[in-house]
Formats: C-alpha cells, structure tokens, sequence
C-alpha cells in the first residue's frame, strides 16, 4: 500500500507531427477521462493538461466542470473523484511551476518516449528515486509524442514500453495506464 | 521474447448497466483502436470485437476496412498492423468457435472483472498456465463488465487491477493495456 509523490502532464504542445516536426495537437476528451481514471486508480497526485489554446482550454474545463461539478459528478460518483485530479495549465513550465508551488519543492521532470532514447533510465531506477519522496511528473506527449524541445528541458527520460516485437504505437491513453501500473504497482 | 498463446475478446453482450442489469452495449471505435495497438504490441494472436447488432457489426467492419484495405492504411501503415488483429463476431461462443477453428484445440476462456471475484486466479497463475502454449482467451467488458450469465461460462476468473486505493473504474482501454502488458511481460 504504498503512494507515490507523482504527478502526471499530458502535452499538447510542444509535440510531434508524423514528419517530427513541432506542433499543438487538439484536446480529446477522452484522455482526459482515461488518464484521470488510471490516475485516481495508481494514486496519482495531480494530472495536468497543457494546451497553449484558448478554446481548448476552455474545453477542458468544460469537461472537468460538468464531471465534477455538474450532472456527470451525481451521476457518476467514480468519475468525478476521477475527474477532479485535472488541472489545465497553458505551457509545461505553468504546470511545473504549480507542483512546485504546492509541493514547496522543486520538480523532477520525467520525459516518455516511445523510442530508445539516449541515458533512459529504467522503471525500476524511477521507482528508487521516488522513494526518496521527492515530487515527480511524468511526461506524455500527444500526436507523435513530446518535441525535442521540450524533451531537452526535462530531468530524466524513462524507457519506453516494449512487448515481445518491435512495435511501438500504443495510444496516449495506453502507455499513460501502462507507465503508471508500472511505476506504482510490485 | 517470449511470445503467447494469447487472444483477446472485447464484448458488447451481455454486459452490465449501472444497476447490474444485462444489456448490449454500443461499439466504441477508439476502444477498437486502442486494444488493437495494445495487441499488437504485447504480441497477442487476435482481437475479438463481440456484438449482435448488425449495425454496430457492419460499422466495425468498416473501420477495419477503412484501416486495413483503404486509405487509412497507406497514410499510418502501423495501425494497419494493429487493426488486422481485428475480427467480429456475433456472439462469444462464436469467436470461441473460431479460434478454436484455427488452433484446432479448446481454448481456455478467462473472464476479466473490476471486482474480487471468488475463485480469480492471479496473473501470476495465469502466465504459468500459458506456458503450456493451450490457447487462451481474455475477455473484457464493456459498459459495467461483463454479466453474470456469460462470466458463469467461463472456464477461469482473472483478479482485477488494483492500484494503492480501493478505486476500480478504469476504463475498458487501460484495463485491457494493463493486464496484456501484466500478462505478456516479466
């Protein structure tokens, strides 16, 4: 029964277009629900969504609104425990910038990749540093994953998620419920 | 790299409502794509979507086509490979039937819950039991999991995902990417 000082940021910018150029992606909303289940679930602290764009924004906190504060939250009880984890922040630095607020403490910032990247730590190296209780936040990136430019500002990079092949294209959704089952669990 | 004699069954019907009634659920296509991609990844024989509406049938089968044999395919020739694992079935007994066909020998059919059932068998349990390469089939629920009525015939009851918290509502998507990853893994 152990918890975690961890945190987790879906990114929608900066991100990757199929060619690896940078680019904002659009809020799916049902991220937002997946990722917030899969955190309330493995005892998350705090799951923030960073999209630099005004509508999409505004859409997101439509969303935890309605679950939260809404009809879906009496409907729905489990989602709106669920839901209101959610924070949206405009740029990744804002979201840091509130752990740290919150934690008093500075952040250790952990980039996800689906590829091999160069002095990825491993799972089981995330899992020694947590014990030290410092606050950590996971990095997902939406479209093709984080820029390079974000990528670089972070502390560690984690290993990507592998089976038994080669193939590396799990959705967001997956990888965020994998990583976090990973980290968290045995 | 080991590799598993594992299958998946994604079903529509029978499943629960909120009040634990049976019902038929509507098809979700990201739950189509998410658990192919997972599939894919973790290595698994086939993915079988399970609904009796024809409606819902044929829009599967187009989002196959779409991905498989169309233009999808050639713009994201990866999740051409994950939506080839795709196959729809009418009712359970008849993708059982149909890996049986294939594998000519009886498959082990393993339910899947988001509750402590008794008699679930662990994943540890469950991954020594695929060693010895009989086929298997995992199935998951949709909506609020599956009904009593069909969890009743299966041959094994898997333990749910649990994480530091009592909280178990993820959704079919990360409850599917855990326990393939879980199984497949380690």
């Amino acid at each position: 029964m152990s918890t975690h000082n961890l945190y987790v940021a879906l990114v929608h910018y900066p991100v990757m277009n199929r060619k690896g150029m940078p680019i904002g992606s659009a809020l799916t909303t049902i991220d937002m629900h997946d990722i917030a289940r899969a955190s309330r679930t493995f005892g998350i602290k705090g799951f923030y969504v960073v999209t630099p764009f005004a509508d999409q924004a505004d859409l997101a906190e439509q969303v935890i609104a309605h679950w939260t504060k809404g009809v879906g939250g009496e409907l729905n009880p489990s989602r709106k425990e669920a839901l209101e984890l959610i924070r949206v922040a405009s740029t990744f630095e804002e979201a840091v910038q509130q752990i740290q607020a919150k934690e008093e403490q500075t952040v250790v910032t952990v980039a996800t990749s689906a590829k091999d990247l160069e002095n990825a730590i491993s799972i089981t190296t995330l899992k020694q540093k947590l014990t030290s209780n410092a606050p950590h936040v996971l990095v997902l990136g939406t479209a093709w994953g984080l820029a390079e430019e974000l990528m670089e500002t972070c502390d560690l990079k984690l290993e990507p998620i592998k089976g038994p092949s080669d193939y590396n294209h799990l959705s967001v959704r997956s990888a965020a419920s994998i990583y976090l089952d990973r980290i968290t669990n045995g």
